[in-house]
């Protein structure tokens, strides 16, 4: 059956209400009391006993009748005989035709235990829980709705309930599909898996949230890239399932065959959806089951997981859910917060886009920054701290825009501080040695003279420069002056260690690079650094003291962000030659040419050293753990 | 080994100081990717690859030289020959000797496919995901410390890490005891439980906390009260397992011999807790395992899994925990807030005191008010918004004391209204149907004077009363007009129903009560209802109107909060009679005679009409379904 109209191109919302309209709430099942806890009850239950179901003594003590006791006190105590008593222990059952219990402290018993001294009158029903007192028979003992406790399911093993009516569980299972996936079982097993093949890894996606919501998922074993073989088993498991999720496999392209199934097969509810990433999304319903159309890219899998699979799930147990809470829920988010950006950020307008975000605080404001944000960066998506969905009509958020975002984990907001500037691999080993500390530190690589600008306009609390002035030979300090020009700006500045900057060239250094003069030559490619990179810096300085003009070298536009990226690029033969650090070219086991030896200075402001994360990375930067594996890393000697 | 000083009878901080230095941390273990969603990671872990592995095309395109493409535009375009371009699917591996991919938009394949029309340049590396962009082989990607997120498992798959480092997960095994034990198993086929026998419950709230809280337990069958069986059966399982929680059961008293074996075969670690309930507490080191002996009650049990059990878990899987979220953690608490006192309430000094509460929003103040606190109430367990743990020095709470709680499930605040009045059966199934209309209902009976007085100090949002007054033979006015002196103060009252009273026997009558006057007979004993209860009023006016005075009837001074509890007593037979309506007595098959039929006024402030929570209670009393249910109840006639 094909579409109807409106089906095609939809935001999120519309999506929704296709879903909501298709009816697909399956019916309550009944559950073992055993197996009860977390599961959603269906509707009202009652007791089926009495608790306690009979009469039980409240006390270590004595079962009498109370009429006997009218006239008892500590000085004139009554004395009952043989038969007139009897011993109970906490939660005995109180026996004919006695009605109170009297506490051991209260009584003493002759020696032959024949006849009790009671000094305490005590009415009908004292000490005794009487049946029913906790819960009686027919009861309304939980509601429609809830979910099970512990002490709910207790409660009904209690009450004499050995199954109960629950929302159902829905059973779901995941396809991977695609000619160039690995099952992860081979995948693992691999030294060097071969190019334009990936590991099957969306599963874990699938899995993991699953677990986390508490529905059952199962794993199909990865089917090839055949229409024929896909429909064959999708319409086998509609039978069983409840919910199909096809996951594309990441090389698929435009080559799209799975709707053409649900098309051909079932009714299609809905195709590609007005978002970023996600949009190659589609659902219909084949036979018995809701089937879906899964991107293959980590980040566009998961966030169809959370605003289609999840509010889907909603509807077969629950028959709706809630558009306010159904993402937020499907996150684990923590929170929901609308928090100012730290820097400017553009979203596609006619799409909504999901950001990834990293938050802290500054100055005791809250703000967050976006991650990169490719559907295919997996390592972004593990990352983060905060989601945000942004509306279709968004195009150019200015910095400090507030956006509305939920945030995924406990953020350590006390504990963070934030390290803009200049990249370098041993300052990224340093965070867990923070963390050791007590801190959190979070690193920007954004070069050295972006850092200091954002300390300067305190968009950060610590940065990292190496900046060469060419003029006066002097590190860091002329830009410094430039850009902090209020005197009582306390800085602290303080030279960790210093590196070794040179040339890297492939293995053999196959185009005999010597010096900077070898940049020139018509045979040689480089790759540079970004405006404001110390690195580039670095460079301008070594050509400005050659005399050789920027524009006779080849690749002096192309830019990349960090060290090891630029190593990466030579190492993968696209360029001859990069400008970087000793131990990123050991690292990717290439040729190095030293050229200079630059200290690598930490600044920030004087005022931050109280702070709990400033105090813990300045006693790990004196971590000898730390500093022997930057050691060993080549290329660096410590200033002191 | 006997327990050294200060190990008995001590505050819980003095027991975690004692746990803590027992130095029980387990040791890290490995755990497959597969199956490590979830887990708490135990040391740094690096990417065994890089992610891509291969420079990966990130568009569908062509891959190609990017220096045959320096001078192609749109209007004069390149044309590349076959073998110099080759057709890429996203993620498809880039072959040598290219090093860029051109969009397919971007280009035209002439028809024999045999060259392509290339209208773009494109520089090195364009277009293609470099091995490594998202991580490298050797970078860190995740640490210590962190819990596995669905992303970084299949992070980690990616990265071909087959298992990782985790923090272990304790094996706890919980050991039900106790001759009076009945297996739940057996125990849900029973129809009519033994007196003196309960069913084993406890293993529900251990089980349902441990799947809470992401630790597997195992339950043991139970044991009988026999300290041989038991010491045997503990020292065997001490090698297999890492925490054995022993069940003390419900009725054993003071005769716990489990800490004589904790003596007599191991270390113990301490004994009693200066707490309430939980008292009996005290824990050990076993062989390989740490035991604990759980106190019997519901509450009890439930306070020390908190308390206890949760710390010793955190401390074999972390070695450590936070003093001050250990507590909420284990409780699931949303969140920690401080709320007045809605009642007075005591507490024992000398000992810290869990409160049970139910919260609910008043005028836009929060408040909460304690639940009834019996250590044997699994009822009031089951009912918790929220819990406090009162300190050792507390004793007479005041009204309006604000108490720091931790709440346990998200509290519909804005939909929540409180109740405080007459009790009534037909109105204690309303909440279900309030729920259905979108409104929480609380329900406090508190008899129909306190109900009208709550309602006039602002602590309740409606009250229900069916109070006669005897002068004039009015119900409710002359009370309301005493308590509500303001005109301005506008109420709405409102009849739901009339509702028959009259004297509740045993069946059959056996007294013979006919009247009023068969009260006060030497053979006849009565139970009563607290001050201000609509139905104490009815009896004292039945009285006056008779002229008996009311110290002539015996039992005129025990009392019972409810209706059900009143017949309950003359169903036990403990009394002979008490003054209640026909739906109690028809419910528990006890004889009624009639007396009268009275009015069962709801009482509310008009202001309060526009609650979510009003709104949905005046549609619920309209409701069809709980009209027919309640007069399947008998005695009750509708008003309108």
């Amino acid at each position: 059956m094909a579409l109807v109209a409106n089906t095609m191109h939809i935001p999120l919302r519309r999506a929704w209400d296709i879903l909501r309209e298709a009816k697909i709430q399956l019916p309550p099942e009944e559950c073992p009391v055993q197996r009860c806890y977390g599961r959603i009850i269906a509707e009202d239950l009652v007791s089926l006993r009495n608790v306690p179901h009979y009469n039980a003594s409240a006390m270590d003590g004595y079962a009498l009748s109370s009429a006997a006791t009218a006239k008892a006190t500590p000085s004139s105590p009554v004395i009952l005989d043989h038969g007139c008593f009897s011993r109970l222990n906490t939660g005995g059952a109180l026996p004919q035709p006695f009605d109170a219990v009297v506490m051991v402290e209260d009584v003493s018993l002759s020696k032959d235990g024949e006849r009790l001294v009671v000094g305490k009158s005590v009415v009908a029903g004292e000490n005794v829980r009487p049946i029913g007192e906790d819960v009686f028979r027919g009861q309304v003992i939980a509601r429609a709705g809830e979910t099970v406790t512990p002490a709910l399911a207790s409660l009904f093993a209690t009450a004499g309930l050995s199954s109960i009516s629950v929302r159902p569980l829905p059973k779901t299972l995941f396809i991977p599909t695609g000619d160039e996936i690995i099952p992860v079982d081979e995948w693992l097993t691999l030294n060097e898996p071969p190019a334009g093949k990936v590991g099957e890894s969306n599963s874990f996606l699938v899995q993991g949230y699953f677990s986390r919501w508490g529905f059952p998922v199962d794993i199909a074993s990865c089917l090839p890239d055949n229409p024929e073989i896909l429909a064959d088993f999708l319409l086998q498991k509609a039978d069983e399932y409840d919910l199909l999720l096809v996951g594309a496999g990441s090389a698929k392209g435009e080559k799209d065959y799975t709707f053409s199934i649900f098309e051909k097969n079932g009714f299609p509810l809905f195709r590609w959806l007005l978002m970023k990433p996600g949009r190659p999304a589609s659902a219909a319903l084949l036979r018995n089951a809701v089937a879906v159309n899964l991107p293959g890219f980590p980040m566009s899998n998961a966030v169809i997981l959370w605003s289609i699979v999840f509010p889907i799930l909603q509807l077969l147990q629950r028959g709706d859910f809630s558009e306010t809470s159904v993402i937020p829920t499907a996150l684990g988010a923590e929170a929901t917060e609308e928090i100012p950006l730290l820097i400017p950020c553009s979203s596609s307008p006619g799409k909504e886009e999901w950001l990834r975000l990293k938050c802290v605080e500054i100055d005791g404001k809250k703000t967050a920054y976006p991650l990169p944000s490719g559907a295919s960066a997996l390592w972004s998506l593990a990352e983060i701290d905060a989601v945000a969905l942004l509306p279709l009509e968004s195009a150019e958020l200015p910095k400090g825009t507030p956006v509305s975002m939920w945030t995924t984990r406990r953020i350590p907001w006390k504990e963070r501080i934030l390290f803009q500037g200049s990249n370098d691999p041993a300052l990224e080993r340093l965070p867990s040695f923070v963390r050791n500390h007590g801190g959190d530190l979070l690193l920007r690589s954004v070069g050295s003279l972006a850092g200091l600008a954002a300390l300067s306009r305190r968009e950060c609390h610590i940065a990292a420069a190496h900046l060469l002035h060419a003029e006066t030979g002097e590190y860091n300090t002329p830009f410094i002056e430039d850009l902090f020009e209020k005197a009582e700006e306390e800085l602290v500045r303080r030279t960790v260690f210093f590196r070794e900057q040179g040339f890297i060239t492939q293995r053999g250094n196959p185009k005999k690079i010597l010096d900077v003069h070898d940049l020139t030559r018509e045979d040689v490619v480089i790759i540079n650094r970004q405006r404001g990179a110390g690195t580039r810096v670095l460079l301008d300085a070594l050509l400005c003291g050659a005399g050789i003009p920027q524009t006779s070298l080849r690749g002096y536009d192309s830019l990349s962000p960090t060290h090891f990226e630029s190593a990466n690029r030579v190492a993968l033969g696209f360029v001859d030659v990069a400008l970087g650090i000793k131990s990123v070219a050991d690292a990717l086991g290439l040729e190095f040419i030293p050229v200079a030896e630059e200290p690598y200075e930490l600044v920030y402001r004087k005022e931050f050293e109280k702070l709990t994360g400033m105090t813990a990375l300045l006693r790990a930067v004196e971590d000898a753990e730390w500093r022997a594996a930057v050691i060993r890393m080549g290329g660096y000697r410590w200033a002191q």
